[in-house]
């Protein structure tokens, strides 16, 4: 069906999502004779595993993105869009693009393979009237608004003369026990023992309470029990409570409420709620299934082949958080929703096309699991690698040097490095500042409050 | 009148704003046998010389801003207070602090001496409409928002078919010929011109078109004639052109209207303005003036003696760009709205205050100009030190010893000399973020498009 008297066009791949798993299939493709894509809502990539840092103040937000435009500005056959997908045409291999910059409604583009990363995100158990009171940890901007809350809190608990009141401000709530959880628990613990010690007159910040609210009956569910249990008490040193078996029924931005598995329920009084729980696929996996006919399980993930492929198209992809991966004999094959699943199945379906182009058949992807990481705070994490337990400074400085590796350039790394450096050294955080409001800097302009809160 | 059987208590002073000139005040103060509440609606101070340059993506926010907290945590006699100025009662000597981050009312602090420093803003010419389609590069939020609206711009412009309206995507206006409209326009010039050069695949960035409009006849006119033609010069090697002698009429987020001197005016199809220009003092000044029965200027200023106090208020001073500072013949003394002027009170109004403690009469403020500095771009910049008028490189060089010297702190200090040697080498800018909405990375979540414009 191809117009006959034009120049053979070269192969078009068009890749959403300029996460890991869109990141590295767009690199391992580049240099490959196609004509690539890359659509995302956001003009950078995102280093996902360092967000929670930009929440506590650790690191500044450009720290830890990078402009895809940057990444690829000497790829000339690599466009990207910025734009947000509305719709897919599988059978006209089309995708449809809305919301662009200037507005001017949506437009399609076509391709020849469609590679779908669209992440994930957390979902609220059900409850979106929790979500402004919880923000996440998962989005940049989520982040930089923990980052408010979190220190506006110390704020109002130092001007706050009524004790009960004043312990909600310095109450502390994270939901969910996965490493971003119990990663940004720690976090919250060293800066009140530590970052933020000196800096008030009226209350000791040591008094912070934190709780970690998780719903399982220990904390980082993946990895091995023994080091849940390391990790349970690194945190407990810095004032954390891990509340395991333990699920929240209720959030009102006063309080939190938690029901025990013994049916007992409590009612926290605390101002600050921070979400980490309940990963949701994105809504590009429903669009997908709507066209293809291929599941979605409960979480929104949709059923790919042991190839990654859609049944019935094997020249669209998808990957990472948002598929659930079948092998040849319909089993599901379990897979952490873990960046270097995403990486490594970006650059198996960047090598697929280009198998395809050369007239081979791909092999199934195989998950080579390098180990498991999470950091508790200074000196404090835990590393499963390959049966290998390790906990402490050992555990943190492999942690250090791995998420240093994997940062996306020279710049970033340094930055990062040194930010890293200097709070070590100095107990401090670089970049704890309580922003959000466009406004005027001086005071007493009546109507322009900062919004702290 | 005091209170009999009480021990004599500390001397109080209130502080109010942490700009250049309240900081230096509490500096100034911190080792004399005082308590000082230092009120600010920012927990930061900003160091605003350099806030264009997150505009532009040289710089991450937190680089220019320091905690205030931080700066004062060794200083137990110094309380940092996180709040809006809402009154002052001169006579009953207190100070109404509403909007805390609590939101629990307006409270009453008492001081035995009162330094008042809330700055200045932007006017727009008393048409506030303009506002949301020019915004500011005055506060970290307004720069932050410029720095989103100048890469949507290019984004836009690079999906754009039609080449008139692509043309209004690359069509830049900047508002005020002082030393940061100036830096601003230079800025976008080599964003333009050499930052994006490579990134786009549709558009030439080198295109990009950049008006500077200033109503008066020549740009940097705190500068001498000859350095504000070299200015010129330099500005329009990058693409700038300077449009002197001209008023703005009309903003409408989709052309400007500017008019020439001669009457004749123009309309420009032009999506980002950035306005920098039209100073006008804190509303604080207007609160004292209606205690004190001080006069207020045009632009907002009040009033003040040779020793910055208020008429027959020697305990209070009010200092920096929202005042205007009489000599003991009642005529006005002319400084400029830098920071080294509010620097320079700043530290008076604290020897002044130890002074009297002692019982001494301070004498008159005498500003001492240690000389006039503004960047254009990479290797172009003009001085004006004491007579010595210097341009390009050497002038360059010295704007960035100056700036480098007086930032806060020493990581903030090395962070910036690290992003410019990053950019002088790479010519890339280090935080080209668009970023403003909470909301998923992910794509295709209906109702959450990303605000890039």
């Amino acid at each position: 069906m191809a117009a006959s008297g034009t120049v053979a066009a070269r192969h078009r791949v068009i890749v959403v999502g300029g996460g890991f798993g869109g990141l590295l299939a767009v690199r391992a493709l580049r240099r490959a004779p196609v004509d690539i894509t890359l659509i995302d809502r956001r003009n950078f990539h995102l280093f996902e595993p360092l967000v929670y840092q930009v929440a506590t103040g650790a690191l500044a937000s450009g720290e830890i993105a990078s402009p895809l435009r940057g990444i690829f500005k000497r790829d000339r056959n690599v466009h990207v869009l910025l734009g947000e997908v509305t719709g897919f045409d599988l059978a006209g291999r089309r995708v449809t693009v809305g919301s662009m910059p200037d507005d001017e409604g949506a437009r399609d583009f076509e391709y020849d393979s469609l590679v779908v990363a669209g992440g994930s995100s957390y979902s609220y158990f059900g409850h979106d009237e929790w979500r402004p009171f919880a923000p996440d940890v998962k989005t940049l901007e989520g982040a930089l608004y923990v980052r408010r809350r979190i220190l506006a809190a110390f704020e109002a608990a130092e001007y706050e003369p009524d004790a009960e009141r004043r312990a909600a401000w310095l109450t502390f709530v994270v939901v969910g026990g996965g490493p971003t959880g119990v990663e940004m628990a720690g976090q919250i613990g060293e800066i009140a023992r530590d970052t933020l010690r000196r800096d008030f007159r009226s209350i000791d910040t040591r008094s912070t309470r934190i709780l970690l609210v998780e719903l399982g009956d220990r904390i980082l569910q993946d990895f091995p029990p023994r080091l849940s249990e390391r990790a349970a008490r690194s945190l407990e040193q810095l004032g954390v409570t891990p509340l395991t078996g333990h699920r929240v029924v209720g959030i009102d931005g006063h309080s939190v409420s938690v029901t025990a598995g013994t049916g007992e329920s409590e009612v926290v009084p605390a101002r600050t709620v921070i979400w980490a729980a309940g990963v949701v696929a994105s809504e590009l996996a429903r669009f997908l299934a709507a066209e293809s006919g291929a599941e979605l399980d409960r979480a929104g993930r949709i059923s790919v082949g042991p190839d990654l492929t859609l049944p019935g198209h094997p020249e669209v992809m998808a990957l990472g958080d948002m598929v659930r991966v079948h092998d040849a004999n319909g089993n599901v094959v379990p897979l952490p929703g873990l960046a270097p699943v995403a990486m490594q199945q970006g650059r198996f379906a960047a090598r697929a096309i280009r198998d395809r182009l050369r007239g081979r058949v791909p092999g199934p992807f195989r998950y080579r699991d390098k180990g498991n990481l999470a950091t508790i705070g200074r000196r404090r994490a835990v590393a499963d690698i390959k049966g290998l337990h390790l906990s402490g400074l050992l555990a943190w400085l492999t942690w250090l040097f791995v998420h240093l590796f994997y940062l996306n350039g020279l710049q970033n790394r340094l930055f990062v490095f040194m930010r890293w450096t200097f709070s070590f050294v100095t107990h401090g955080r670089g970049a704890r500042l309580i922003t959000g409001t466009p406004g005027r800097p001086e005071h007493g302009s009546a109507g322009q409050t900062p919004r702290v809160d």
